[in-house]
């Protein structure tokens, strides 16, 4: 839960955003999540030349993932201690990350694939109709793409939102090719604050269009 | 553990760093703790106008606390998440994280005050000698800066990088004018990646030194 001296300062973060963004090609939920964004990270470069990108199915599919209590598969444990447990808990979401799954290290090891992209082929039967998040590694996000393609899974919604300077942005480029609603944005930026935002204005979106 | 694949991105991305980044102020260690949150971040501003300021003390005092297993407080969950397990296991190095604790919500919510800074004042105990690592909330560097001014704590290294619109930025000059070694950055950005870099980057250091 949110404190009310917390709240306090997150209506005025977003104040100073909405004085201080300028033009930006964004409104409605669209807007809601790109701020959310800047107040994680204080960069409105995500607004700009690293900005967020959105499929035209991307808001309405997250909100119905949420809503209707499905899985959100992350690639780092990162993501999840930046979530609201709150919303989780009354939504009844399944937060997964194998990252740290012995099995996902020995196997990962013997195919010499990085964890991340080891633990997303695990889960495939739970990322059916769920919402992936991916805030971190590239290779997890190529890898949710792959399996996309060879049809052993269809998310609600891909978040690619990794950052590093090996394939991030290729990684996001490809993810924008394929037929499954997404939210990534350009470039090498990204990160777990970024995913981690993404999925909170999304549910925040929700309690307030059900209240 | 690092994957031999998950190594070898790692490494492959030090190198675009280095070819990319130009002229900058840092050597040695320090590069290696700013290389890490670049690394980490994607975003090069953390060694040019949000650049990263150590005290003169901060690595010595840093690698020692963390050599001789002291506690690492931190102010959120996010920063746990993305800290090297074996790191923590090998050094016996112990991480407080309050925020989510029923007590502190109670607290804070009574005194009109954040959890993040509630969390703080409660552990003015285990933070002698030991870390303190704010990724996330200004109210918690300046509840640990005033804490450290009224003498009820000494920690060994304040890790002050905390990111937002209101007083994020004043809280990481305040910190500069306290009599304890400190690691922060000039302006509003940082976040958990960046507090978590650090503290793998000088685990990094003492791994090399002793190995």
């Amino acid at each position: 839960m949110q404190t009310r001296k917390g709240q306090s300062i997150e209506d005025q973060s977003m104040e100073i955003i909405e004085q201080e963004i300028g033009d930006h090609p964004y409104s409605g939920f669209e807007w809601q999540v790109v701020r959310r964004i800047i107040h994680s990270t204080a960069d409105f470069d995500f607004a700009r030349q690293n900005r967020i990108i959105f499929h035209k199915d991307a808001i309405k599919n997250g909100l119905g993932a949420l809503r209707e209590g499905k899985n959100i598969i992350v690639d780092v444990n990162g993501i999840i201690g930046l979530l609201n447990k709150q919303n989780l808990a009354d939504y009844k979401n399944n937060v997964i990350c194998d990252i740290s799954n012995p099995q996902v290290v020995k196997e990962a090891t013997k195919l010499n694939k990085t964890r991340a992209q080891t633990a997303m082929r695990m889960r495939a039967d739970e990322m059916n109709d769920g919402i992936v998040v991916i805030g971190n590694a590239p290779t997890a996000l190529l890898e949710v793409i792959q399996m996309i393609k060879e049809g052993i899974t269809k998310p609600k919604l891909v978040v690619g939102i990794p950052v590093g300077f090996v394939c991030a942005a290729e990684s996001k480029e490809d993810l924008q090719k394929i037929d499954i609603p997404y939210i990534t944005n350009k470039g090498r930026k990204g990160g777990s604050p970024c995913a981690a935002a993404i999925i909170n204005a999304l549910y925040k979106i929700v309690r307030e269009s059900s209240s």
